[in-house]
C-alpha cells in the first residue's frame, strides 16, 4: 500500500496543474458570482389522504390539533434548487442528485470550505439544478407508516428502516482509509475536515418509497420540464440517471453516474440507454479496502465496466472514467469534495462539451419559473 | 366580513406603490444577481453513540451493514445556506428561520414563482442566511428513538410524534380563508398556487428535540460566528430569536418575530430582550377565523402586544407591526409569500435601516467560510 501510494503521489505531481494555474483558479473563485436567475421549485407530488389516530396519551395543545382531523398531505414531491449563469442558455443544464444519508449539501461548499461542484459548474456557465431525493431533506417524506405504528394499528416490526450511517461506516464506505481514523497516505479527501462531512450525513428514509422510486420519475420529468438536461447521480443515486432514462428518456441529454454498483439490464434497456451519452466515474483505492465491508467497490467497478461495454456494444457512447487510469490518484468516494474537486469537475465539463453540448448546439430555453 | 374587505381594498389602493414603481421592481428582479460569495455550512452538532439493533428479519444487503455495527452519528447540527451581496458588509446579516412543517424553502421562490424574501433581501444588499431547523430538512434528525421502537426495546407508544399538517389544517392555520377552499376575498396569498405551498410542507420532528431546542442554541452561535446578526423567525420559530437571545445575546443585533404566540417572560428575561431592537409582525384576519381551530391568532396577537409593551416598559425598542394598522390588508400567515411580499420586505428593511443598521455603522466582517 505505502509503496503504491508514494508512487501515486509522484505521478500526481507530474499531471497536476501548474501552480500559477492553481492560483488563477483560486482567484477566479473569489470573483463575484453573476447569476441570470436562481430559485427553487418542486417536481411531482401527489395528494394522500391521512386519517391520524394519535395515541391515547394525546399531544400537548395546540399541536394535537395538527394531527387530529383526517385530510390530505402531499407526498413524493422532489425539491429542486437552481442557479442559471448569464450564458447558461449556451449549455445543457446539469441536474445533480446526492447519495445515501446525504442531501444536496453534497455539491455545495466542501467540508474544508472551498466552492463545491454546484457553484463551480455555474461559474463554468452551466445551469445547475440540485435535487433533494424524494423522502430526504427539503423534499420531505411520507410520515404515515410511522404514525400507524405509533397509533398501534401496525406492529413495530413494520416500522420503516431509517438508515443512519455512522462515522465508522462512512470512513470505510467513502474510502477515506482502510480502517476508521486511518487515512490513505495519498487520500484526496480533506480529512482534517471530516467532522464537517459527518454533519452532512442525515437519516435516509428511502425504505418508505415504492418500488419505482419517485426520484427516478421526477428526475425524468425534470429533464422534460427543462427541455433537455444531463442527469448526474452519486452512490445510492449513481444509477438513478439510467433509471430515469428507462422511465422517460425524452428530456435526458446525458447520463453521469458516479461510484455505484451497475445492475444487469435487458438488451432492450441497454438499447434505450445507448441512445444517450453516458459517463461513469470511479475514484481510487477500489481494491484496497478490507473484505467484508458494507460496500464492495471492486465488484461495483467491475459491474460498471460490464455496463459500459454493453452500452458501447449496442452502439452507444459510454465512457468509464477510472481516475487512476488517467494518472489521478487518491480520490475517495466523495470525490466531488476531494481536494482536487475542481480538476475532476473540469474533466466532467470537458466530457459534457464533447459528448453532449456539441450535439445540442446553442440553446434557448424557457426559464423554469412558473 | 365582505364589507370590511371592500373597505380594506380601497385603503390598499391608496397606499400601494404607483404602477410605474411596481414595474420598476419587476424589472429589477430580472436583472442579473451579483453575489460577493455564497455557500453553506453547519452550526453546532455533537457526536452520539448508537448501538443499532436491527429487527430479526434483517434488511436487504448491503444496506444492513449500515445499521449493523455500533458507532457514532452527529446530531443537533443546523444547516445554513448563505448569500452575500457585493456591498453586504455595509449591513448586518439577516438569519431567516422557517416555521412548523416547512423548510427554508419558505423564503425562496414563492408558490406563484416570484422571488422570495431571501433573494429580495440580498438584492437590497443584505447578507442572508437561511437555516433549516435542527431535526428538519438538510439539518437531519436523530433517528435513534425510531430505531429503538423498531428493535422492540421501546414500546410503540413512545414513538416520537411526527407532525404532518394536512392541506385542511394549513388552509385555516395559515389564514387563507375561514374554511378549507374558501379564500378571503381580499386575501393576499397567491391562492391559485396553493398546491405549490402544500409541496413545501414536510414532516416536523421537533418532538425528538430536548427541552432547550438546539435550534435556539445554534441561532445564538450563528450570531456570534457572524460577529452580529439579526435573527428572524416565523410561526413555530417566531419566538426562536428571543429564545436564542436568552441563551446568548452577544451576537444578536436585532430580533424579528413573525406571527406566533408570545410567552410570558420574567422581568430579568424582558430586561435582557430590551437591549436588542425587536420587531413583531402580524398579518390580517386574526379575528376572522372560526373558534376551535388549531391556532388562535387573536390570542397570539394579544400575547405579543403584551410582550412588546413589557419590552418597551423596560426601556427597550420594540415595535408591533400589525399590517392592517398600516392600511395593508388581506395578509395571510405566510405573509413572506403573499402577493405583496416585496412591499412587506421593504417595511422590514426600513425597520432594519432605522433600528439596527444605523446603530451598527459600516461593517467589515470576515467571511463565514471556514
Amino acid at each position: 500500500m505505502l509503496r503504491r501510494c508514494t508512487f501515486a503521489l509522484a505521478v500526481v505531481g507530474s499531471i497536476a496543474a501548474p501552480i500559477s494555474a492553481q492560483n488563477q483558479q483560486r482567484h477566479d473563485d473569489k470573483k463575484p458570482l453573476v447569476l441570470a436567475s436562481q430559485g427553487s421549485f418542486f417536481v411531482g407530488g401527489e395528494s394522500k389522504t391521512v386519517t391520524p389516530t394519535p395515541p391515547a396519551g394525546g399531544d400537548p395543545a395546540p399541536r394535537a390539533g395538527l394531527l387530529a382531523a383526517p385530510g390530505e398531505i402531499t407526498v413524493n414531491q422532489m425539491y429542486v434548487q437552481y442557479q442559471i449563469p448569464p450564458r447558461g442558455d449556451q449549455h445543457v443544464p446539469v441536474v445533480m442528485v446526492h447519495g445515501c444519508c446525504l442531501s444536496s449539501k453534497t455539491w455545495e461548499t466542501t467540508p474544508d470550505g472551498r466552492i463545491g461542484w454546484s457553484e463551480y459548474f455555474v461559474r463554468k456557465e452551466r445551469p445547475v439544478y440540485l435535487a433533494d431525493q424524494v423522502s430526504r431533506a427539503r423534499s420531505g417524506f411520507d410520515p404515515t407508516p410511522f404514525n400507524a405504528v405509533r397509533s398501534g394499528s401496525v406492529p413495530p416490526t413494520q416500522l420503516p428502516t431509517i438508515l443512519a450511517a455512522t462515522h465508522q461506516v462512512a470512513w470505510t464506505v467513502f474510502r477515506f482509509g482502510p480502517r476508521f481514523n486511518e487515512p490513505f497516505p495519498d487520500g484526496q479527501f480533506p480529512i482534517e475536515s471530516v467532522d464537517e462531512l459527518y454533519k452532512q450525513m442525515i437519516p435516509d428514509l428511502n425504505s418508505t418509497l415504492p418500488a419505482v422510486n419517485p426520484t427516478w420519475t421526477q428526475m425524468a420529468a425534470l429533464g422534460v420540464k427543462l427541455k433537455g438536461a444531463v442527469l448526474m447521480g452519486h452512490s445510492e443515486s449513481g444509477f438513478f440517471p439510467e433509471q430515469a432514462a428507462l422511465i422517460d428518456p425524452s428530456g435526458i441529454k446525458g447520463l453521469i453516474s458516479i461510484e455505484m454498483p451497475c445492475p444487469t439490464l435487458t438488451a432492450a434497456q441497454i438499447a434505450s440507454i445507448a441512445k444517450i451519452p453516458t459517463l461513469v466515474m470511479f475514484g481510487d483505492h477500489l481494491s484496497d479496502m478490507p473484505a467484508g465491508g458494507v460496500a464492495n467497490w471492486a465488484a461495483s467497478f467491475d459491474s460498471c465496466k460490464a455496463f459500459v461495454a454493453e452500452v458501447n456494444k449496442a452502439g452507444g457512447d459510454a465512457q468509464m472514467m477510472h481516475l487512476p487510469a488517467l494518472g489521478i490518484h487518491g480520490n475517495s468516494h466523495m470525490l466531488m469534495q476531494d481536494r482536487n474537486s475542481d480538476q475532476l469537475a473540469d474533466l466532467v465539463i470537458a466530457w459534457l462539451d464533447k459528448h453532449v453540448d456539441s450535439k445540442n448546439g446553442s440553446r434557448s430555453r424557457p426559464s423554469p419559473d412558473r
